[in-house]
């Protein structure tokens, strides 16, 4: 059904969910929801990203976009028709929409997002014909540690909450 | 159903979305289809976009999004809760996310996109009650206009391009 630029072997998308994983510490760092994201051309990294909204305090500026748009400026255009995306968690409506826009090949998640994600949870805008691009879609890569990374960053939150509380 | 911050007269409503349709313009100006977007919080604009992506050859960069990112940078906020998007096309998914996820409380569109949009035409994403914030939506504000300057843009392009051929 998709014709896809190239195909990656188990060890090269697990390469690159590392580097998106890598991407999601960073924010964790910082205090922000550990998400994070790669983008791929002809087998090298053109754009890295992770969530700040926080430090940020713009509504945008999650990992993908960021990804995307230093991705637009390495190539100097706004298609990526011949890259792939790579983030440990499934995307959310604007992210979806970007990676729509940017036309990106093939997108690989990590963990699933039950309550949020548009990449196959909620719905799937990433292989909705209607609109004028979709892509290919692979779920799973390193699930478990793209999962877990949230979880404790959750974990850890809720703990400090509860500890305010007593203090 | 929906708990708007403020209500806006008909006047109102025309007169943000002129303002929505001079960012247009400014896009047609510079040969970027023609889009405009202004957020306004309590009766003042505070984000101003029109679409730029040829420009700037980012794929991200919608009137929508750089109206939000703007108002943001100013109330130093990715929280727009009293805040509402009055823009001349209805938005596509990647706008409709970064409403939610801005919490924008009401969006004013003119034209809609029957393509591609994704505020009633395709979808509703914006009032779809699985995602965390759901917005009050109207269309038809001044739509004539914002829907004309868009048809008018894409026939000058037609008809430079058949002029080309000719040469």
């Amino acid at each position: 059904m998709f014709i896809r630029s190239v195909k990656f072997t188990q060890e090269e998308k697990e390469y690159f969910m590392r580097e998106a994983l890598l991407e999601a510490k960073k924010a964790e760092i910082m205090g922000e929801v550990p998400i994070g994201a790669v983008v791929v051309l002809d087998g090298q990294i053109i754009g890295r990203g992770h969530n700040v909204r926080e430090l940020s305090q713009d509504a945008t500026t999650h990992a993908e976009m960021i990804a995307i748009q230093e991705a637009n400026r390495r190539t100097k255009s706004w298609r990526l028709e011949k890259a792939q995306l790579f983030v440990t968690l499934e995307p959310c409506p604007m992210c979806c929409g970007g990676i729509l826009l940017s036309r990106i090949d093939q997108v690989f998640y990590g963990a699933k997002d039950p309550k949020g994600g548009t990449a196959g949870s909620l719905m799937n805008l990433l292989q909705d014909m209607r609109f004028n691009h979709s892509c290919y879609v692979e779920t799973g890569i390193l699930e478990e540690e793209c999962g877990n990374i949230l979880t404790n960053f959750f974990r850890q939150i809720r703990k400090k909450q509860k500890e305010a509380k007593k203090e």
